[in-house]
């Protein structure tokens, strides 16, 4: 059964396991005690220690172990702000940060610097966002939904230029490689490289102005509170280690694999937008999104087929949004599929996604009434305009995505060219997928209004 | 090799390990996933909370998993406080909590509460510390260093009848039992009932106040932001259990074990003090404190011995300062060992510790050329005293602890009786140890008095 979502969580590394074990008989007691038990966990932090600074490319006393990715990133935007808080309050973070970074970040004075549709940053436009009261900038390795890689060796330099440390959140390229380039913070997360939960590490490079906000606590250099959880935290390093030893080969091999995976997909499935950066990109991740279809319906039902995914649309949100991620890209959010491959997929696991898939997404659409791709602007014979001036009003409101979209898909046709369709949705996934439709569909966008009930989305017909 | 250091550290529990190596392969998935990896984890976690709901005795929806017991105290502080931040910034706090209260309780303004010899507060005390702008009051079920049971269920009905929520630090009992009484907020830490390192419980009875300070994340109610440490949270629900089902019976074998140590000590070994109280204790904990010796020194001879303890002397902490329990009870220092029996502790191994403690204490007096015991104040034939006021100066400047006290020593029946000895010390531990020595001696400990450097401290001869 393929598990394809290793962007949320990797399946445990054969080394995490082998070297969790040895340490739980050697490594539970405490490395600040000075007695035999206290010592030898003391010597498997310190290795543990080594062996991440030696992957990450930092020096051992820059690393601090934390309990997890999103604790270490929570702790590093926290401590650079505290530590140039004579700078000012000012945050510069691209808009498809992880939403760790996104909610440390609250407090602040925040810009969001935008991305392309690739969802990539301008290493310019980021640039220009820094100020004079400027205290952190942050820029992810690699983006956790889409795979785009990010320019951070470019921004890194101008935010040198401009004395600004920057964090980058390595949480989803550690696995690959270090991170290039004069960053000056970094975090990461085991258990999406193979490791165990439980370990996240936080970097920050000697020079970096850092004032730990968490109460005060002797461990991991003051830098992240509580008891060591050490057995992890030798798994981690020994995982890291054994994943690095793998990723050269294993990345050619995956990306292979994803690669026909972004060609495959839109042959075989119709109305489908891959998104991300097609080169710069993670090597196993890839992201798709489907037209018509309900993304919780499509992960149950690939989950039936025996497929793990995970989605951005809205409807498998707790809070009913899309995600930011391809908000910020103007993509289709609606039918969203990440595929993350863990190490070892082989291809015929590839070969049978391939094959389930177009079965899921007509089975999900037949279910919906979607209309079938591309038939929806013929001109239906019998097409009336409620009014003269030709217009169509659809009224979606209390319907979830896909809904509002496909109901505007199903009468495109009954408006002459040039007719205004207005569709009242109060669904917060219609702001994003009304504008996609019309893109992939050549139909001309013509803006949103407030409306009594939700908002008005306005849709001309071009063809 | 007995390993006698429990309350640092409990070695892992059987079932621990065997839960988490189950848990492993079935639980590391994202729980929040709907696919079958993720579901599989969920129903594991939320096996898990009911599991150590039950254990405490609260509901599992009031009950979060945090990385530690330390991180789990610090929201607890903060997340208490700020949800009572318009009732005020006070704090009422015993003088013996754990650091980790201690520390997240700096940034208010905070009343401690003292405690007798014996390391118990008074509930009366207690009480009358609450003010009308009291946000929080934090009392530990037991001490973590002389094993002393607190008054926290009369302290939580005196809280409840002036309307302020009780934080319980339950990490050194809760391996034993539930907390009883009408407590808010209660916090304790896995690996010391056998559990892994990783694993903290977060408990916020319903209708208590509270507003997590940490960035928003969905996992554990808001109330831990990260990925869930699921493997770990898996053994240490399991663990708890079985280690509740071994209570009764291991409490009262390992009481037995405590009260042989408790007795034999003082007698094996001149001139030293059991701390803590002798009843309401923990059933496997128990502290000493010898004259003359350094703890340190100590340590690291019973290490050699064979024995794995922890001392709160100040020459093994890293700021040179003695424990601050040790300090707030007004007991002796140096010298000091906390022994805390791991289940299963058997009575050859004690019988082989009293065995060896007393040649471990005379060689580290020896060494330190520290008086034979109560020869002390012996009338030496040609003492003459400096001046003729019959007083004496010790220079113990940049000598740290016990040396003070061993140079006091040395000249006491150097002066006749009522004649005055000023021990001029920069060292901390001197300001507890110097009293504590002349109540042991029964001479007058006549206060102390800042110097030009360092303090002076002044003893009447008396005996």
């Amino acid at each position: 059964m393929p598990y394809f979502d290793t962007a949320s969580a990797a399946p445990l590394h054969p080394v995490a396991r082998q070297a969790l074990l040895a340490a739980l008989d050697e490594g539970w007691a405490d490395p600040a005690r000075l007695y035999r038990e206290g010592r030898r966990a003391r010597l498997l932090l310190d290795a543990a220690r080594e062996a991440a600074a030696q992957a990450v490319g930092c020096r051992p006393d820059e690393l601090a172990f934390t309990p997890s990715g999103t604790r270490a990133l929570h702790s590093a935007v926290a401590g650079a702000a505290a530590g140039r808080r004579r700078t000012g309050r000012h945050l510069v973070l691209s808009a498809v940060e992880h939403s760790a970074v996104l909610h440390a970040a609250e407090p602040y004075d925040t810009t969001s610097v935008g991305v392309d549709r690739a969802g990539r940053v301008d290493p310019g436009v980021f640039a220009a966002a820094l100020r004079p009261d400027t205290a952190l900038a942050a820029l992810q390795s690699a983006n956790h939904e889409v795979g785009t890689v990010q320019p951070v060796a470019e921004v890194a330099e101008a935010c040198r230029a401009a004395g600004v440390p920057l964090l980058v959140d390595a949480a989803q390229s550690l696995a690959w490689g270090p991170v290039a380039g004069r960053w000056s913070l970094l975090a990461g997360s085991a258990h999406k490289w193979g490791g165990p939960p439980g370990v996240g590490l936080l970097v920050v490079r000697k020079g970096t102005r850092y004032a730990p906000q968490e109460p005060a606590d002797e461990r991991e250099s003051g830098r992240s509170p509580g008891f060591e959880n050490l057995p992890a935290i030798v798994a981690a390093a020994a995982s890291l280690r054994a994943v690095r030893a793998e990723a050269a080969a294993e990345a050619a091999r995956l990306s292979a694999l994803v690669d026909r995976i972004r060609v495959r997909v839109p042959q075989l499935v119709p109305d489908v937008e891959v998104v991300g950066h097609d080169r710069l990109r993670l090597p196993h991740l890839v992201t798709f999104s489907c037209l018509y279809v309900d993304g919780e319906a499509l992960l149950t039902g690939l989950d039936r087929a025996g497929f793990s995914v995970s989605s951005g649309s809205s409807c498998t949100s707790s809070t009913l949004t899309p995600s930011h991620v391809l908000k910020a890209m103007g993509v289709l959010s609606e039918g969203n599929v990440r595929v993350s491959l863990p190490a070892g997929t082989s291809e015929e696991e590839v070969t049978r996604f391939l094959a389930a898939l177009p079965e899921v997404v007509a089975e999900v659409r037949g279910r919906l009434g979607a209309p079938s791709s591309g038939t929806e602007a013929a001109p239906v014979a019998d097409a009336v305009p409620v009014e003269p001036g030709a217009d169509l009003l659809v009224d979606s409101l209390g319907k979830r995505c896909p809904i509002p979209v496909i109901e505007l898909a199903k009468v495109i046709g009954d408006v002459p060219v040039g007719g205004l369709i207005t569709v009242l949705s109060d669904d917060e996934a219609a702001r994003l997928d009304i504008p996609a439709w019309c893109a992939m569909r050549d139909q001309e966008y013509a803006g949103e209004r407030p409306a009594e009930r939700g908002t008005a989305y306005l849709v001309r017909r071009r063809v």
